[in-house]
């Protein structure tokens, strides 16, 4: 019998670019149920893009693009004031390019989750959010769209009829409205190894998260974000690992409910 | 009866990048079957990408992907010590970008033709000519692929058993072994109309081209590459649309004969 | 006797990039005392950097940089998160590299007028305005700086010493608080050329504007700036260099007149 | 007294770019004499070059411009067909972007060295050395040019009357005409230190290298050029430290002697 919870964990990856090499791709690969390859613009290039598709089929891990905007030295974390339909056009040809590498390798695009300041524009701003997941279902209508848990990303996915999947983060406090304390804020961040586990069980299990100001809030939690980098990293994924089979939550990429 | 011969006319389109505008793609695309558009590396951008396949679409002009080397401020034309695992990965980004828009829009890549340093590399280096080929095989092989006539890029496509088109200029003098005479030599360009023409017509009729030398050459004209930039331009794309309808030669997109 | 008025025309220029040609120079320095020439980052490239600043020498027109956001295919309009410590960096090496052009053709930099939506920002932000002008002052003390007449950036440059040129417009209308209306909004735009000039003459002799609400307000007008591309803004530079004649109103680059 | 001999050690430096770090800077500063700072075309960015001056300055290194080809994904590695006044519009370019920062600190340029593929190119190209050679003398005529020892670039920049400075590696075998061994030939490195070592000390004190044929070579000694990444680069240089004392070697900033 299956177990009666699941989760999938996902985690940013292909982020070298030419000589530069940042993050521990393979190490981190064990551990988690999904990938999210850069796709050039704030990071990745065509040979880190390839060498990171294979990687991830090697290790059986869903593979998906990961498109940011055009701003390499800024790492795509700055925002710009991008309309909608340019939204809709660097998502189109990020996911288009990472695909073909997939393709080329015999592999599937299972998802699509947008970087950095893509992300927090699009989980709060309804004509961005729209756009990008219109590039989905015009590029890849099969594919899932991941995005911050109850944010306007997974609205434009659901009425386009996509599959989504609601992300949470096991290391960051949440607001009485569901969202993220800002990392400018102080308790923005959990720092402790098992509290940010308890946070993430509980998400799965009961839905909810307790917020900073001491109120359950209603979640869904489809997918949770790792971080790459740091031995520190790793060593969370791997006790996040141990303490989710503890709690009988099945551990696999987040699968496509299409509508 | 369908005419017993045929050719294709092809150009190079979406070249615009940003606020830079360049070339007359609505004006040219009446008299092509066949556009190879900017993939963003040499010229072109996402939202040019997206607008010149809705336009080559609305014009029932076949697609094709026209990926050159990184480098916008050379407009592709240096060429560049590249390995051919490079050449692969840069051909399998680009195709795959102008993939997406295509499929957005319900259509499909017909062919691939390299840019400028990338296409006359691609003609004498055997292992460029390898890579780009394999990249287009693993992407998309029923594409087919566009390169100097009897260039070693056609070589390499055969070999791997996709469709490949001969292409063949209107506009430049031959060599006595079948290659074109460099344009720092003097006669290197064919400058009146007719001459043009009747080269056209002979190659596609009677397979031969006349060298500089004087000696007939043997030759496939499978496609003529066109310019689209300038009112001579589209004046001779008319006039050679006129010229090959009294001559009997159907002018219509290559048609792929894949192995 | 010298006129008792003065005023600099400023124009934008060098934004050609490659094989993309943009803007008309060569026709307009003719008409305009000072030229913004782009540095590399939202248009303009090494060659059109050297061949800009030969032509504006040989015009006998003061020089300036024009530093833009690091977005090429946004030309530069395009806001970003940029902190006050990117704009310093950005703007010093975009300085630098103008300057390096213009020394090497035995020529000095006159100005500095920051781009587009870095521009717009620095009008407004007294935090990317005090990091542009500290930029400025560490590397060019002698330049002066051009900004939105009034604004922040102005406060800037005069806080730290430099010499700064309040910049108006003929073609826009103003708002009650000195600051110009948002192009989105309707009647943003003067249409007709003799309006824009009367604006101009008499924000030079008056020192004031008519605000759309009806109320005259208080604006210091050194500078004007003058668009390059279009036939009509050819046209147009013609037409107020002889209106402002008539009224004698002496057209000379801004003087630096530091603290 | 001074020392009777006497030689640079310069070290590649600022090549980190955004999120990426690359090198180790700040660890190998207290062991050479110049830096050379790369300046955002093949690595570099501006908030890099800030700091990347700054750190050389504390440690009272002389500070060069390290401009290369514009190529970012390939480190500048990959020759590129350009042409001379191409070369010569990037160095301005680079050379003014790296001079405004150190301007800024209240520093001076001390001297260029190209970088990757420009270098290998600038040594053998005559027309490529010379337009080099011509956008240092234009820019910024009191700088130094560093450059394979006996090479084309220090012919260009002897013309000239620019200070220039002989290149040679302690890691690489030489070749009977004075070049390097190419990297693809076996026995291209020197792999033990204490070898390397000692072919620097008797190219400084005998200005003589032997060949890989066995044969001895005339070879001007004037900088030595030190790898910056590697903890095993780090050991060099110290080692090479001690064993130029120990020889009666000074170890300085090469002297500019103008013609």
């Amino acid at each position: 019998m299956n177990p009666p919870y699941s989760v999938d964990l996902n985690c940013d990856m292909g982020e070298s670019f030419g000589a530069y090499s940042l993050g521990h791709d393979e190490a981190i690969l064990p551990f988690v149920t999904s990938a999210n390859i850069a796709c050039g613009y704030h990071a990745g290039d065509p040979a880190v893009m390839k060498r990171t598709v294979r990687l991830a089929l090697q290790h059986d891990v869903a593979i998906g693009a990961h498109p940011g905007l055009p701003d390499l030295v800024g790492f795509g974390r700055r925002e710009m004031a991008i309309s909608p339909e340019e939204a809709y056009d660097m998502t189109v040809y990020q996911l288009g390019a990472l695909a073909a590498f997939v393709r080329a390798e015999g592999g599937n695009v299972h998802h699509v989750k947008p970087h950095g300041a893509l992300y927090n524009m699009a989980a709060v701003n309804p004509g961005l959010a729209e756009a990008i997941a219109e590039a989905v279902y015009r590029v890849q209508p099969e594919a899932c769209l991941y995005g911050l848990a109850g944010s306007a990303i997974i609205s434009a996915g659901q009425k386009l009829g996509l599959s989504v999947a609601h992300e949470v983060f096991a290391d960051r406090t949440y607001q009485p409205n569901g969202t993220l304390t800002p990392r400018r804020q102080p308790n923005a961040l959990i720092t402790e190894a098992s509290a940010s586990i308890a946070q993430v069980v509980r998400m799965v299990k009961e839905g909810r998260v307790r917020a900073l100001s001491g109120e359950d809030v209603t979640i869904q939690a489809d997918t949770v974000c790792l971080h790459g980098d740091g031995a520190h990293a790793l060593e969370f994924a791997q006790q996040i690992r141990v303490a989710l089979r503890e709690e009988d939550i099945a551990v696999r990429a987040h699968q496509s409910v299409s509508a």
